[in-house]
């Protein structure tokens, strides 16, 4: 199948094609292209970010099925498995207690901490490699929609170069230029929706001795309940941290308005945190807080001529760690559909958007509620009962459940159809958390034979 | 209170202020702010309606108790009743049956149908004679949000003039400039959504005797289902018609290619108003055919510079005929914190998108279910029935139940309040209509007694 799928003889006619965002899902949608012998040309509005600091406003990524799926496609996996640390379970720091795990899969499933930047600086060389054109801090202003038209200039108000190609696609995230000019158009479905809850990015360095000064293979999180603290491992011993917290209001971004408010809080929500992260106050200062947006949209395309991809056509919140792997699984739906079609541009324009529309609002909806499991029931000791309820029986019965993260994480099945089953799989659960004295007879046969009859 | 409310001793400090958009809230928005003694400067990027054709894609409207309010605060009440057509009922034509009536309301309430075009004629001379300037095809392009500067030009990428206020309010409509600013700041909430319904104008004329063809105080309806035709009455004997279709697919405007296709659909589903409609085929060919969005946003206000009114901060689907009586409501809501909050115009502008945010909403959601209602159930028997013993219990009991139509159309209860007392009572008349025999003892003591015990 592979050796078929990325045979040389492509059965597309080579297009000229623009391509706008080197991001993560552009850059693989330009080697995708590339296969296929196309001509390909990327556009950025920012420097190469082989070249630059990162932004500082980070959350490391995480990858898992989907997303590899992607990168072996390209011949690219076991390369950015050298940079991924694999983490197999959460670290929940609830305090006074021991820090608690909680396994995300079954024993060899994990998901995999990537530096977003990292990542990204490989991908564009591999882009190159394949023989991708890059023009970095070029602005791309507008589209000509019908005849796939770009214009570049320094300034929106200034001068316009302008570049024509056969197709534009817009990676160039939430808030997408290609996108903004399609929404210009009568019956295009948009909306934007920002979360009162806000992130900055914070470290822990590595230890003195260089590793890891917390578990290395977990993802660790400090739930508060409307706040929570995350950290992500790296490589070289370090963590990426996040804090989401909401802007205003009690326990808030607003309340910390100075180095000793900053630290208090910390002392007091986060008291194992503290000797970890000895840059606290700088980092605080010096990145900024971020917003966090879920955008849709629809349609994706234009006739033949352009197509959305990516954050671009569907930015999700962060809390299920599937934005990017999202994004590679459209990428993964279009090199499929450019097999099947050939040369029917059209068709698999508009394939593409039927068959991931869906899919990307099932994982929308996933990821927004996902803060609250993250940020909240984390810390509940009848959250972890259920899971550990599904879990159990899952081994029993692998044919019969498969808990939805492990839909969502370590299987392909569209996410439309992982939401639809992990709803009525939530209903069984509410039913089986309301048997008396669950949490002494949770893996007694009654409860099996319970669960059995409510499927 | 009304000497009060116009007495000419302002408490405002008087400031220069732009409105864009002539429509009608801009209009009264401008009137208002002109009384109180503020200059006022309003620009459209269209002619002045006053010298032009209309569009032929206009909607009567339907001029409600929220509507006349906002008009009578501004004192032009009684000129405009004398353009209004009052309609108290529904006229519901169902083929091969009489036409059937509902009543609207209590005796003596109706709602008015009123050219678009020629009331925003009227509201514009009277924002002159008021003292407001006018600057017609004038397009601003853009606005710095901080400092209330608007950028006029013949393009967007050409000469722009640069126009200092103290304040800036968007009244262009739903696909608002000034809004489209506020959007790519982060943060801002937006949505725009549109039906898969269409919809396009035609007419009926007056008769050979200059007379109404059909009855001349009722809101004319061929519900169909998922399409339907209206017409509502104007003061020359004539009516203007919308027919509202999906379209594409079955009964689709996608179908209807040419005059053969026309003639023939309106046979097979109206051919009562056939003979009523000689200029069909040019109506159909000549006028366009028109999206219908729900747009919503939040915030509508920036600093105490900005705010946006009307249809540029709430768009809706006109189903429910409140369109322009939201709108309106948005100044009635203004004028009453001008005079509660003075010169204080960030606490105006923060408790106004407090105050009309929830009920733009509810409007918004009750207009799009009222297709529905207005398409389908007006022909359904049992959808009838309903009506009807409301409106008999609502008789009974004046105190303790008015019908949801009647809190939204024929008083000032704000539209949030008017959706969840109606979703209240929604549900009491589902179980109402669940009891055996409703059909028969529907005027019965037990069905009182019932509803009694229901509320």
């Amino acid at each position: 199948m592979r050796e078929y799928f990325y045979s040389n003889i492509s059965m597309q006619t080579p297009r000229r094609i623009a391509v706008v965002g080197s991001g993560l899902v552009g850059s693989l949608l330009a080697i995708t292209l590339r296969k296929e012998g196309h001509h390909v040309d990327v556009y950025d509005r920012r420097p190469d970010i082989r070249k630059t600091q990162f932004s500082g406003r980070s959350i490391n990524l995480a990858m898992s099925m989907r997303g590899w799926k992607a990168l072996r496609s390209v011949g690219v996996e076991d390369e950015i498995r050298q940079i991924a640390m694999p983490m197999d379970k959460r670290a929940m720091h609830v305090n006074d207690k021991p820090v608690y795990f909680q396994y995300y899969g079954k024993e060899g499933e994990a998901i995999s901490s990537i530096s977003r930047g990292v990542l990204n600086r490989k991908m564009i060389t591999l882009a190159e490699r394949e023989g991708v054109q890059f023009y970095f801090e070029q602005k791309v202003w507008d589209v000509k929609l019908p005849e796939a038209i770009i214009y570049t200039g320094e300034t929106e108000r200034g001068e316009w170069r302008e570049h024509r190609y056969d197709m534009v696609f817009g990676a160039d995230g939430a808030f997408s230029r290609i996108r903004h000019k399609m929404q210009r158009r009568s019956r295009f479905n948009y909306s934007q929706h920002f979360l009162d809850t806000g992130y900055k990015e914070l470290s822990i360095p590595a230890g003195a001795d260089g590793q890891h000064q917390l578990n290395k293979n977990s993802l660790h999180i400090w739930p508060r309940g409307n706040f929570m603290l995350i950290a992500l491992p790296n490589l070289d011993g370090s963590f990426t941290c996040t804090l989401f917290m909401p802007f205003e209001g009690e326990n808030s971004f607003d309340e910390l308005t100075d180095d000793e408010a900053v630290l208090c809080f910390f002392k007091k929500h986060f008291p194992d945190a503290i000797p970890l992260m000895p840059c606290l106050s700088e980092d605080f200062n010096k990145n900024p807080i971020s917003a966090l947006v879920t955008m849709k949209c629809f349609p994706w395309t234009y006739w033949d001529k352009v197509a959305l991809v990516g954050d671009s056509a569907h930015a999700i919140v962060p809390f299920y760690g599937q934005g990017m792997n999202a994004g590679f699984e459209d990428i993964s739906a279009l090199a499929k559909l450019m097999k099947l079609h050939g040369d029917d541009w059209e068709t698999i324009f508009e394939a593409y958007q039927k068959e991931r529309k869906p899919n990307a609002d099932a994982i929308a909806e996933l990821s927004y509620r996902n803060f609250v499991e993250m940020s909240s029931k984390t810390a509940d000791p009848d959250f972890l009962l259920r899971k550990k309820i599904e879990k159990h029986f899952a081994e029993q019965h692998p044919e019969l459940w498969t808990p939805l993260y492990s839909r969502v994480t370590f299987s392909h099945q569209p996410y439309a159809e992982a939401l639809a089953i992990g709803e009525r799989q939530e209903k069984i659960m509410d039913e089986v958390m309301r048997i008396e004295n669950i949490h002494e007879i949770w893996q007694t046969d009654v409860i099996e034979e319970r669960m059995l009859g409510l499927l």
